[in-house]
């Protein structure tokens, strides 16, 4: 993973070679990201609690311990501080990721 | 401006000294890019027709010749090929832009 953040830049955060890449916002609801995600299957550590909001696409998710759950453009799904969850996509996706 | 892109990497786009950077992806509706703007005022030239939709923020447009148009979170608008267009991003601003 790289980081480039500076004050006046928007911050680019790439994951899994490239294939997961987002950018840094600050919203009315605090800190987020909006990424694009290639094809695949990949996992995720979360440190704090995110909500997570496909734009465009589809996805599954499994929480760990948990069960699959499918979601498409629109859905919104929670996920918990300190966790890992594994994200399959089945179409490239464009999401948004909300830190609370 | 700079571009990265490789058949298995999602392609990053930097504009305006990295003020609007934006991620490229392909969706059911087409190619689109998903991308962030910092506050600030900027002016995009359009090649093919652009559906351009606010995930999040508050942003102004006019087209050349046209009228300031305010969008909010959801607010979807075209942009005609071939033209410019001023954009004033009262907050940041996170959108996906359609190309069709």
């Amino acid at each position: 993973m790289s980081n480039s953040n500076t004050a006046d830049k928007v911050s680019h955060n790439v994951y899994f070679e490239g294939k997961v890449q987002s950018l840094g916002i600050e919203t009315e609801q605090g800190k987020a990201t909006v990424g694009v995600m290639k094809k695949g299957t990949y996992v995720f550590n979360t440190g704090a609690p995110e909500v997570m909001e496909v734009i465009t696409g589809k996805m599954s998710t499994k929480v760990s311990g948990g069960e699959w759950l499918h979601h498409k453009k629109g859905d919104a799904f929670e996920v918990g501080a300190n966790t890992s969850f594994e994200v399959v996509c089945e179409t490239e996706v464009a999401y948004i990721c909300y830190y609370h």
